[in-house]
């Protein structure tokens, strides 16, 4: 996709930055190298940096109308995974890489920052840049910056992604729920062990276990509406030790998904209900301990019907693309439980990004980083 | 088997009666006719009626000690069967047919009563001759009868059944549970209908109904003792009209089996306990009725003992067995749930008698006769 | 809602028909009086009538250039519901009624028909007018048509539906998947039967039968991608006749649902596999058969992209809304299946319109009639 | 009970003896202390020892007549518990300890020895005297020595058990199926695994393993004749690693006992067929894989009748209790496959004995060891 609107240099040092960041990844949490690289960055271009807790790094540009505040969000940090391939700009950092593309969005900001030092007067409400720590992990980097005030006088949100998921070429979101809830779950379930031999003598937490996983399927299959999407996978089941000993306790742990709080809701109120009634049923107890995670990401429909708007006007009706919802999660959805805002895929995916995101082969497709820089200044320039 | 013992007369005699009630068989509840043929035949023998409400009839006979009192029973009702084949002596009552064995039972029980009215004297205890109503139904014959008072002065109780599960030539019994209890229920899952479209809105019984299914047999599997017998069946579910109705509720019907009044209890009360417990989980409202129908029968040690010794004495160590458990039923358990006593089965099994029990072709072995006949009288001499 | 592009005197006819429809609902197949009606208006308005099997009735207006040709589609059965409540037009059919909207959707195409008998000089495609049967039942009247070669020379169709579950002021779709296929499966399990007291002589069916629907639930939880919709429900289960026998055979009958094509293969191959392969286990042997229904409801991109501009254009940005699919179904679905088109949701729930589509107490807001008529005229005259 | 019978010296050295085994336990395969001293006494007797493999002794005394052999048995390994307790006579061996009664089944045995080395003169047949290695585990000691041929020449063979569960003057055994079968099994369940938020990319193992155990509680409710004993017992599943990764395998290991070879097969048969086809139906793959134990003690009837008549004979017909079957196991099995003869139990539960085989705390009454002795020379005495 031709791009002249944003110029040659821009693009050429974005790529060098993505580069840079690429070869140079940090754990989440860790991102202090990352941030000496922004925070110095936005130094030399003279941006103002709000005094918020590292390894996070917010800037602030004042708008020439100033009555309205947009933030723009990046998150920075890398995955825990060994990267293979070839690349000449491959990560130095053994067993760290950039495997989800946040180098791409910290660069595209880096770029967007710069664009707005020099050309602010094309922008009315003033910015807030989030580079933002800690996005892959839980406790959430934006839950935290949110706890520290980070959008105190923000006005709306908006955070892009560069997607494989989605042909390159193409630009949208959803005007609701777009991506899932992230919880895990810890159900324990007490019974009473025995000698294999003697069964009526225990209450076998083994034989227990089976009605709760199985009424687990009834949740997403008779609990939840069917237009809703949720999903509860126990991932781990840990019980006994030898052949003929039942044992005291079955333990199931695992994850649920869903794109709404009230879907998340359901499935964890149904979760706790199924598994302590069922429990009790057979003599046992049955007790389910969550560990939240991210929200479900859903979107503003005013602020996704703008950014819609914005793609259509300033990149064709062709390029926009409703998208359907992911079971993936991400932490913007703090954000948007807190304020106006729209998340945006940037879709990447095509010959030069075909490896799906935390695959040791994910790639992103630098040629989309122009569009996504310049996504983010139309949005500041037609943001009312 | 050559039977001396029992002369010839009786023995003729016992056979013509039996083939008599077996052209003339009645519907339980409804055996005037037999109780005219026996009132009229121990009033020719001269033997105290007892006044107990018909159709049953109760001989008494004074022993020459009189110290202790036994009863000798035998049933007396039919079957509603079409009797199949081609003896000379088919049932005469359409519909109806002594497919059970009982015109054996009361033929022998007669003869009993012939020789105990000329032998008299060779026996010390008082006998009471029991020609009970209704063994193949619930309210049960046995059960009315003690509850007029049967049992009250009786010592002990015997009863035999002719047995086509057991060898011709073979007479024994169990030193404890014999015969299974039978018991009836009514599962009634109250859940909450609705369009098929749209299950969240609804409590789907029918699914509610598989949990409280599988339960049940985790209580033959894990609650009961692997050493006792159970059975839970359901035999008829009933939920819902059509494709696309979620139905308000579901109905499940069935029978339960055990072997021991223990055994009886855990399977009720762990059923109970399961279905409310289920369907409280599932936001479904479970009740469990019983129709309480014949106890388990078994056997009182003492007197089962006493009986294997009569069995060896009398007829020889190689005709005594000791009898596996059956799951069928026999509402002699009542009386044995009042009284000392014991149930004895008398081999017939054969080609004579082939066929098992209610098949509309079953028959008796009628050379086994002498031998149940003799073994009555020798529990009535023996007994002390 | 405003509305002076349709002018009072088709507004006031359209509810005149609506109401003479309302009082003479009839039941899918047999509009006879219904079509009697269109057919003398169309007449009346100099319309060719197309040579199609009654009852439907197929109207044909020439464009302007003629190069493409538009279907506008309305279904005219009635349901079999005995109306509640008390307004003066109230069905004079016992037992039948419009409790879904039919009568206006029928009203609103022949206002539509006038209007274009009129003002057809504004049009240039020519148009197709089907006023359907059938859309309520299995076999579709939609499926018939299109077999008959209604869509031959059509190059897109476009439906309506006045819609409850909408707020009035609203219109909108989807850009894909809107509303679920409909089919039933009937489930025979083949056990063998027998005494309840001896299982072990038998294959349970009722027991098969708490897997095989169990399973059920495990294609929604586990094997639907969690994006997609879909719906399997067991609306009737049969089996057995009484408490002691466990019988032969189950049968469950019940219903499927799913908003693409994919997912309506996923549920239909996962219930054979999961019913056959399970009955096997068990030495069973289970069968589905599916009765196979409407297909679920796809608007096609470009033209639903197209009524989403008219919507915008010709009711204002506020009006249009793009919905979220339901789990109810369409006929109108066929014809998306042969040829691209859009369908359409005109909101109309509010004080007006409060009790759900077949609710005995139904009702369409007249109100909206004038926007319903509107749209399909935008849609001629803006179609290219 | 007093026992004049065995005389004072053979009682007092057979306790010594016991103690001196329980001071010095040996694990399973490990007795050759015991062996030593076993063999000593057998040679300080004269008894003439064969040659089998240590460390199990086996000795041999002619009988007058010789036309006959039977076998005499007792276990001699100890358990790996830690014995609690204050006795004088303590475990000296940390970890291990005779907490099965074994080592007075082995002081028993010595003395019985002791007695046909003098009286040998009242006994007709030969008498092999085992003292059997490793009943405690698998491989058995009473395989391997039948391997060996301890049987080749042997009419039929007698054991002991010194048995807390019975009361103590009782002395018994069935006519059947004593005790049960030990198997243990290992289910392989392979799936295909996936993330946790994409169930419907992978076939989850967790989920398929609960209807495989669901479905083995219906081999036990469904499938095993009521009347017969049967217990399958999932002792541990291991599934998995971590909350969000649906993993490739789940693996179930489990015990199963029957107290018949036919229900040993059923049992067996059963779960295989419905764990691969369960699994097949799933998409997953199952497999069970046995590892054989020990087969059901059955007592075959001819021998059982002798050893009843010998009870009654020789302690009275109040001593003799017909046994009802334990669901434990016990190697002695392996002899009764090959050979004719009987299990009994010695009953000494009570306030000396009140804790349960195997349980740190238990211990043999020694007050019944003299009954012991006597029953062995009885059968001796009395065989023919």
């Amino acid at each position: 996709m031709q791009n002249i609107y944003v110029d040659e240099h821009l693009i050429k040092q974005a790529i060098e930055d993505r580069r840079f960041f690429h070869q140079h990844p940090e754990l989440s949490g860790e991102e202090f190298e990352t941030c000496a690289f922004i925070r110095n960055r936005l130094e030399a271009l003279k941006i103002e940096i709000l005094d918020f807790e590292p390894p996070s790094v917010i800037g602030f540009i004042k708008g020439t109308k100033g009555n309205k505040t947009i933030a723009l969000r990046a998150d920075i940090d890398a995955l825990p995974i060994t990267e293979e391939g070839d690349k000449p700009y491959l990560s130095k950092n053994p067993g760290v890489a950039h495997m989800c593309g946040h180098d791409g969005h910290t660069a595209t900001l880096l770029a967007v920052a710069e664009w707005l030092s020099i050309k602010g007067n094309e922008v009315e409400p003033n910015i807030v840049l989030i580079f933002q720590s800690a996005e892959e992990i839980t406790p959430s980097g934006a839950d935290r910056l949110i706890k520290q005030g980070v959008l105190e006088n923000v006005d709306a949100i908006f955070g892009i992604h560069l997607w494989q998921g989605m042909e390159k070429g193409k630009i949208g979101l959803t005007h609701g729920p777009m991506m899932a809830s992230i919880d895990d779950f810890e159900i324990m379930i007490q019974g009473s062990g025995g000698h294999g031999s003697m069964p009526h003598e225990t209450v076998d937490p083994i034989y227990v276990a089976t009605h709760v996983i199985q009424s687990l399927q009834s949740i997403i299959s008779r609990k939840l509406n069917p237009i809703d999407s949720g999903v509860i996978s126990v991932g781990k089941i840990e019980a006994g030790t030898t052949y003929n000993i039942i044992p005291d306790t079955a333990k199931l742990i695992g994850t649920i998904r869903a794109l709404t709080p009230e879907a998340v809701a359901t499935l964890q109120n149904k979760m706790v209900q199924l598994t302590e009634g069922i429990c009790k049923a057979f003599d046992a107890k049955g007790q389910v301990d969550f560990i939240i995670g991210t929200p479900p990401l859903v979107n503003h429909a005013k602020e996704s019907h703008f950014v819609e708007s914005v793609i259509r006007q300033s990149f064709g009706d062709d390029v926009f693309e409703l998208v359907d919802p992911v079971m993936g999660g991400e932490d913007f959805s703090y954000y948007l439980q807190n304020k106006p805002g729209a998340f945006i895929f940037v879709g990447m995916g095509g010959e030069k990004s075909m490896y799906p995101h935390h695959h040791p082969k994910f790639d992103i497709d630098e040629e989309v980083i122009p569009d996504a820089i310049k996504l983010f200044i139309e949005i500041a320039k037609k943001y009312q």
